[in-house]
């Protein structure tokens, strides 16, 4: 062994040639999806050349084109949902869109170990949409990204730019390694306090890099598992906000529950205060039933939502779960499974529509009231 | 450092002493429960009374009395469920049980990683099972405990018992490091499927030894969180046979959810079915409707059943997962929150009564129409 490899000042090919023949036991040839991708079955050639490798650091692979709509692509080139004047386009002008709110994309760093990593990226996301986006249009709004595995540079971040009037709300990643109502994120919960901020909880980054495996029973193999496994992880979250007392240490904080479906929380509502009065003594500080803290406290949107067998049983549940205050549209635009604002949901009464597709949202958000004409 | 310590082979109390005084920085006092549960603070003290110490390898406190009814242990002493004579008192002979599956308790050994001591206990349960129970009471079936962390000594131990008469299922904890429609398991369905047993998965030993954390979200705090994620456990195995096509490999295999509620399947079927229609491309082999697989393959058991605000929903729900043909009575005894045969579910007309708390698994275990008079 030597103790400085010398070759390695030499160009490669100018090196001095061996004048004995050898073995060479670990030579690593390029296997990379490109090299290989030719000689893969036909249908993950598909796959792949669709979604990307779907390996760790993106493990499946997703639906629609890459993920987002096909026509959602600028014709300039570009990913979707990188063109505003494409988005007033298809949605913001098209469907009567007073406020939307940015969700951003590609929440990896909220799976990285590296946590000041993450909390640059984290920066650079929130300086971006401020400069290209919020400066650029009246009607959209920012989400604070944090670096939610280090509860006190997140809560930094939220204090430098979450006093921003643009700025409505904190968002995370639903993958995490602790349950959200864990006291270890304290720090983030009083800062969103601090700022009257929401802390919204995204789908995404589930069993991927220091998360936990999407499911209590292991890592999925499929993407329609990963989606379908997405309701229990946020239920999980939710029955730790709850059961962990956040809201009595923090009696102002909203959450909101983004794109986990919305119906399963019914039957899940049920459970909890049915449970809750069976073990309430072994946490007494959750004071009342699971449900009024739902109530109060968490903001759910829309998208995907779940197909009912009919329609008595959607109004039902919608009551189940106090639509009424706290459902709130979203399109989950340019994504494959977008909800266009006139087909998300069947025909609602009047002022329950006015609920969900604008009041409670904008008392979440601090938003003001209808100031655009009503088209034609 | 002594290359052996001699010392050792002398009793502690004749090993001859030290002249001249030193330090030692590693002495392990007693710190167990025992010790120290006085200085814990009142309430701690109190379930660990009840629950014992609540730490790795039985983490959570449980309900009830030790996790039992306060009057379903002997007055001559040992445990609840441990006699034969108590069952019959207050279970068997009260309501009229025609047959009663054993299904045991304290699945620990599902969540070593010692697979070959967790097949030797397996073994001794089935053996204890058959001697002590199934030889005293013809009322009673018996359920094959497998070392599901080692499928093919798991198979092996199928072969042995499973075709016996009283032996009527396969059991596994929920708990899992890996979802059961995993290829991994295959040689356990190839055993079920040669003697005709359906697979059980049973609540329990989530986020225990070698099995994944609890939830999606990594592990919970409180017990009752543990029992609030426990559908979602459930759900993710169904998933996983589901969508890894076990159906398929199987077309004779039958798998029986229990204990981890019964309505959040309406909401899940429903978005399994939704998801399906957009992705089925991505899993060709999944040729059905997730619903309909689920009508033909899976069975549920009722306990412990979720309390819905009113009938109406609790009747288009139960429609929802096609109770009349899925859902088999259980009462959880002797649990502490074990449900009596009368008061388990709300009245039923008599039909779907029957399907529930006798066809569905007289037909699912082969057992034989009622024999006893009905009671006065």
């Amino acid at each position: 062994m030597q103790t400085s490899n010398t070759d390695k000042k030499v160009p490669a090919d100018q090196r001095p040639k061996l004048k004995r023949s050898i073995i060479d036991c670990d030579i690593h040839h390029a296997t990379g999806m490109n090299a290989i991708k030719p000689y893969l079955p036909r249908a993950y050639q598909e796959l792949v050349k669709q979604y990307g490798p779907a390996l760790p650091g993106g493990m499946h692979f997703n639906g629609g084109v890459g993920g987002r709509m096909a026509d959602a692509y600028p014709e300039g080139g570009g990913s979707a949902g990188s063109d505003l004047e494409l988005m007033k386009k298809q949605h913001l002008d098209r469907y009567n869109v007073e406020y939307g709110i940015l969700t951003g994309e590609g929440y990896a760093m909220h799976a990285t170990p590296n946590y000041d990593y993450a909390a640059a990226i984290c920066r650079a996301i929130n300086e971006y949409t401020i400069e290209h986006w919020l400066s650029r249009e009246s009607r959209l709004r920012g989400s604070v990204f944090i670096s939610k595995q280090e509860p006190k540079l997140a809560s930094q971040e939220i204090d430098r730019v979450g006093g921003r009037p643009d700025m409505v709300q904190v968002i995370v990643s639903s993958g995490a390694s602790l349950p959200y109502g864990n006291r270890f994120y304290d720090p983030i919960y009083e800062a969103c306090v601090r700022h009257n901020l929401p802390f919204t909880i995204h789908v995404g980054l589930e069993g991927e890099g220091i998360n936990s495996p999407h499911t209590g029973a292991g890592y999925v193999t499929h993407y329609i598992e990963q989606r379908c496994a997405r309701p229990a992880v946020m239920a999980a979250h939710l029955a730790s906000f709850i059961f962990d007392g956040v809201f009595e240490r923090f009696p102002a904080l909203k959450v909101v529950l983004q794109e986990a479906g919305v119906l399963w929380l019914a039957p899940f509502l049920w459970k909890l205060d049915q449970e809750w009065k069976g073990l309430r003594v072994q946490t007494p500080w959750v004071r009342k039933k699971p449900s009024e803290y739902f109530r109060e406290h968490i903001r759910v949107t829309t998208q995907p939502f779940e197909e009912t067998p009919n329609r008595e049983i959607f109004d039902h549940l919608l009551e189940s779960i106090y639509a009424k205050e706290t459902l709130m549209f979203c399109s989950d635009y340019p994504h494959w499974d977008y909800d266009s604002p006139s087909q998300a949901l069947p025909k609602l009464d009047h002022e329950l529509w006015d609920s969900i597709y604008y009041q409670n949202a904008a008392k979440l958000y601090g938003l003001p009231q209808r100031q655009t004409e009503e088209m034609k």
